[in-house]
């Protein structure tokens, strides 16, 4: 009898803190399975296939396989790199299905947004075309929420966590320090073109007057003066103004208010970041504020994860192996929300076809008449995913995390 | 038989995500003891005292006091203002002295750093000279860790938590995209004139090659090539760089990089912004980097809070109280370490004539040769601070909150 093929996992794109745990769902699955015989991961994501540097998970320990739940990042890495087309360039492709030959791969998951569903997509089509053995899975990642179909994106929900506890923590802080100091204060995240992750910070506030007082989504264009007058007017109601915005806050001619050419103190130019930009604006009508740059910590704070993203995160990891094994293809595991309260949701698969290249904004019906708030549709949306707050063990004051051998299998191909 | 007296406790500075523990502490305290019969809280700090806006903490439900513990921020306001020099201005002193009088107040407890307790010795003296019944105890608490005598301050060890934690979880992250997308990061996070902050972030690394890689702190003169060369060799061994820089980072000159030429009300200048004069340079070597600002978000961040940070703020504010009962006067209470592993402190006090006005850097020994680590003594120094996670509960997926109903006492005096 022939041994059981081997699976390809590979993490692509922007990571977050919960991207290890769709992982920790594949391989524990795979190994439960005497269908698939081991999960091999690509180091830095495809890259690891074209270069045929492949991490043999059958080579670590079970206990801290179990540990990538409570990991953020990417423990195998992560890349931004796009396939080629394949009508323009076959080459990527023969390699890839190569090296998979070659190391009895006959399973291709990859775990990343947009773009990668529509790389796991291309790949799955000429796979078919030549006629190959290989089904190909993708497995939704994005901080950025902004995938199709599913009701939300693994990453998400932990962000939103992050984002939401930081609001109503630093609110707290300006509050008190408001009477003779800082009156307002900014937070930026993320979020280029979808404002899913600002929005969040609407779950911070049980009353009208709670900050976050005013979110600024790329879904609405930027009006200075509307802007200014709002932050006047909470100065003047609350004695204090919290602004929480999105990365891609823009005009409407769609130019980014980070890349509006601003300079500090010496005349430097700054360099992205809307949150300095915000504050300038703020300082010249002469309230002293405090701004925040949140970037990396946000998606990585697995310390202020979301129990629900973190179950969801490795439910569609496992989900993926479970579809992979009963004859699905080209499909991508979609979380479908049964119910707002009690929160219940369960998987479904979703053809890669309508996954790939489709980005999901804010709908209008989520945001307020005057473009600063989140309408309660919207919060009836948002809450269920930042609930729960899953275990995580510290040593020496920091969290614990995996440590993998990540040990190559040996080449059996030329250099690519 | 007379009423027993009152106590008078205000929070002062820059707020910390446990100085509401030290609130916590002086309440609960005082309610224990038959010989002070309640305390009254400064609305915004001293200006409470000065404007006879005071809460009565008779009023709130043991509960809320309770959740103190895990309130950040300032639950009663802070302030940023400093009494003038009593021989230049006696009308402040004299003001306050009226409004104890009139709420019955014999106890003065001033919850701040360095230019609080200045204060606090001021009225102490004042108060002797004037021989009026005022017991005044300091009551330690800054994220800065700039005080004298006490080994650490209340405050610090939470935010030294938060800049570990994020340091480890964002290096996890850069780690996982440097292959082919971000090659250095950079935290910029608290500190003017002290470098404690920046230098916690040491406890992320198990390793030599794990981040943070740079830590820049005010007491080391930074040396642009200096610093550009290290990034260079380190992403050159490493594949990646993690920097953390503290605000007050500052050329041999002691121009800070971040200079934004404001200053605040007790003459401090406003910083702000390191970290994008920092990204600055390292794009300008070609190297593609992130970086966050954590500003307010470090320093009320209660939700990743140190347990060992948590319980001193709480001991800080009940010894102070247990310090006044026992006819301890113009006393601060400070913490003694014991031993360093197993960790061991205690409470004892120190005379705020030797606290005010005192700045302690790092020592020149918990510095690096090269001046961008942190040595073994300094690490063994730090550890124990940010040891414990303390509990906290979440509803709707953020952290709960007291509710303080904040009743004002009726004014007996004219408008100050």
């Amino acid at each position: 009898m022939n041994k059981p093929a081997n699976a390809f996992y590979a993490q692509s794109g922007g990571v977050t803190s919960v991207i290890n745990a769709s992982a920790c769902g594949v391989i524990e699955t795979v190994n439960k399975s005497s269908k698939i015989n081991k999960v091999l991961c690509g180091k830095n994501g495809i890259l690891g296939a074209l270069n045929e540097e492949l991490f043999d998970t059958s080579k670590e320990k079970k206990s801290e396989i179990a540990k990538l739940r409570q990991t953020p990042g990417g423990a195998f890495g992560s890349c931004r790199f796009k396939l080629q087309d394949p009508i323009k360039q076959k080459k990527e492709y023969l390699r890839l299905f190569e090296v998979f030959k070659a190391h009895n791969i006959e399973y291709f998951f990859y775990n990343g947004g947009g773009d990668s569903q529509d790389t796991t997509f291309k790949v799955s089509k000429m796979a078919k075309k030549l006629k190959l053995p290989l089904t190909c899975i993708g497995i939704p990642k994005t901080v950025d929420n902004d995938l199709p179909i599913t009701d939300c994106s693994p990453g998400f929900g932990s962000v939103a966590k992050y984002v939401a506890t930081s609001t109503l923590e630093a609110g707290l802080d300006v509050k008190s320090m408001s009477e003779t100091s800082t009156k307002v204060f900014i937070l930026e995240v993320m979020g280029r073109h979808a404002g899913w992750i600002a929005a969040a910070s609407a779950l911070a506030s049980k009353n009208e007057t709670d900050p976050p007082h005013i979110i600024l989504m790329p879904e609405v264009p930027f009006v200075k003066k509307k802007f200014i007058d709002k932050v006047k007017q909470t100065v003047a109601n609350e004695g204090f103004c919290v602004v929480v915005a999105s990365e891609g806050t823009r005009y409407k001619n769609g130019m980014f208010l980070a890349d509006s050419g601003l300079t500090d103190a010496f005349g430097h130019k700054q360099l992205g970041g809307v949150a300095p930009v915000l504050a300038q604006m703020i300082s010249s009508i002469g309230l002293k504020n405090h701004w925040a740059v949140s970037d990396y910590l946000q998606r990585s704070a697995r310390h202020i994860s979301s129990k629900t993203d973190l179950d969801q995160a490795y439910a569609v990891g496992k989900k993926a192996v479970e579809f992979a094994l009963s004859g699905k293809n080209a499909v991508m595991p979609v979380i479908r929300r049964l119910s707002d309260k009690p929160y219940k949701w369960k998987i479904e698969s979703a053809s890669l076809s309508k996954v790939a290249n489709v980005e999901k904004t804010l709908p209008k019906s989520y945001i307020s008449n005057d473009g600063f708030r989140v309408t309660n549709k919207g919060l009836n949306y948002l809450r269920p995913l930042i609930q729960g707050e899953p275990p995580i063990t510290f040593k020496d004051g920091v969290p614990i995390i995996a440590k993998l051998k990540n040990i190559l299998v040996n080449k059996k191909l030329s250099n690519y």
